[in-house]
């Protein structure tokens, strides 16, 4: 990221940004327009949100964790009267409890839907719940910054009309780009929807982007690590991908496993990108993990929300090597005894 | 920005915070509370209206330009009603008309106000403008995203209420990141602000600065950037850099006019840090900024909104040595003759 930075109204920027669309448009597995904002996921999931809806709509949101719950927030917070759907934390969403409430709210404008929720190690099954939405005849707007450029999600298929992620996650470049991605439907909802916006303006993104520009400032450095990462990503190919998350994954749940620490995620809904374990009765989680992190330099996830201080989390998106994953169990083995539980296999 | 990404909840990250905010409040010259925003300047412009205002307020908008008209458009989107007292384009604000315009407004709530119009080259005399505005007993909220840094801004001895800037300007460092300072009648403004507002808002900002985070994920590789150039200005001296940048504005001028351009701005508010000259009549703003980039490698600002196509703009803010502007001059000397002007002392 130490090129020497360039005019965002010139050709090597346009040409940039082109790129980047073509290439984030092939792992979305969407036709669909593609903006690259510059913010962080949550700044995402806000402009996912005021483009589409207006206050005093009545908006489903299917939340099973944290940032299920974020999303919520920020429709509320822009006005609009939201009912949550939601699931016990290390469940997925009941696609059958999305169709039900469809059905007692028909008044409902949209639904909001995390696909991978990180707090939990969670991910729904996106296609099942996009299938009751769509039946239903509703927008569909996804929160990918966790699972976009790791799990699959095909948006076209699926029938997905606002989908956000994040540059931190799967797309491996540091944190400061979030994309989003508008289908016709959503552009539709876009000309009546009415929430206070400006900055997290599509339409403005829209105007701009004919002439591959943004209407404000972006962070071309970040845009500029990212032009490598799609470049990676592309070589691998996507399917290469996705497969090399579910084996790290795999292998992560069984080292934990066989540590004898107990999952929180349901396993089959489990998260190829991270991994909850419940801290065993009587380990303090931040003590762990400055154990790990001061005697192992090993930098795992504490419990947010309700889960704070009840489980760790151990993050395996984007390029993780096997060594890494290895590191974190051989950390866990030393440092588990010193905070009052002794792994299985450990004397 | 090469080093690897680190965890924004982790304890290396809240002492980088913890420097940085440290570092900006000296260059912003306050003891105000002071917030890094992961977003480019326009979004920090949004954080400085929306946290400080309610819909239905009545707010008066200092404008003599592009980035003006910005300002008290985001307030418009947000429910403001606004009032703007604008001037002629190269013209800065003049303070009696503020001073007017609160009189005949008595119901005005705050105002904002451009330090730096980068459209125009025009810098406000800030200080004449926060002296009515405060006189008055208003809200000052300012745009200094292309001033901080460069030129003269004691936030607190102005009084200035809201001040926002943003990275890729006089800090010398890739764009994503805004800066924002909150005084303590801001603060009382905000506890009433009902503007819609969840990314931008600053009372999560304040809450997870007290640990030295951030609400959402930053863009690190940014600020670890911003933490280099905050050395660079902290050992030159901030009224060095302001020395410097009036030097280097002096000659800059001084290099146009030798060529027989007109200036657009009133020389008594010339900025130090863009300066716009008129184009020679007959002479094509994009043919001539082409000839320059594509022959020279000289990248020149257009004109933006009413002044497109009528002048050329030159940066010089930031890190630009004096061979640079010589280059810019040299450049200009081969470029015009062949857009049909020919400058002073070439035959």
């Amino acid at each position: 990221m130490g090129v020497q930075m360039f005019n965002h109204r010139g050709p090597e920027f346009a040409a940039l940004q082109g790129r980047l669309t073509e290439g984030l448009k092939k792992v979305f597995q969407t036709k669909n327009d593609l903006y690259i904002l510059t913010t962080s996921g949550t700044g995402g999931m806000e402009a996912a949100v005021v483009n589409f809806f207006s206050p005093g709509d009545h908006i489903l949101s299917v939340t099973i964790g944290v940032f299920g719950d974020r999303f919520a927030s920020i429709a509320e917070k822009f006005g609009a009267k939201v009912t949550r759907v939601k699931a016990e934390l290390g469940k997925a969403a009941d696609p059958a409890a999305v169709r039900d409430a469809l059905k007692t709210n028909p008044d409902v404008k949209g639904v909001l839907v995390t696909h991978n929720e990180t707090s939990t190690g969670v991910t729904n099954d996106l296609e099942a719940i996009a299938r009751e939405v769509k039946a239903a005849g509703k927008l569909l707007v996804v929160d990918a910054v966790s699972s976009l450029g790791s799990l699959n999600l095909p948006v076209d298929a699926w029938k997905c009309d606002v989908v956000v992620s994040g540059s931190q996650k799967g797309w491996m470049v540091p944190p400061g780009l979030a994309m989003v991605s508008v289908s016709a439907e959503a552009w539709a909802a876009n000309a009546k929807a009415a929430m206070s916006r400006f900055y997290f303006d599509l339409g403005q993104a829209k105007q701009y982007a004919a002439r591959n520009q943004t209407p404000w400032t972006p962070a071309i450095s970040i845009m500029v690590a990212l032009d490598v990462s799609l470049k990676m990503i592309e070589k691998e190919g996507i399917q290469q991908v996705f497969a090399r998350h579910q084996r790290v994954a795999d292998k992560t749940r069984k080292g934990l496993r066989d540590l004898g620490l107990s999952l929180l995620a349901d396993p089959k809904n489990a998260s190829n990108t991270v991994t909850a374990a419940k801290l065993p009765d009587g380990v303090k989680g931040e003590e762990l993990l400055k154990v790990l992190r001061d005697e192992h330099d090993v930098v795992l996830g504490e419990g947010q929300g309700p889960l704070t201080g009840k489980i760790i989390r151990v993050g395996h998106l984007g390029w993780v090597p096997d060594e890494d994953i290895e590191g974190v169990f051989a950390a866990l083995r030393k440092a588990l005894p010193k905070v009052g539980f002794v792994p299985a296999g450990v004397k």
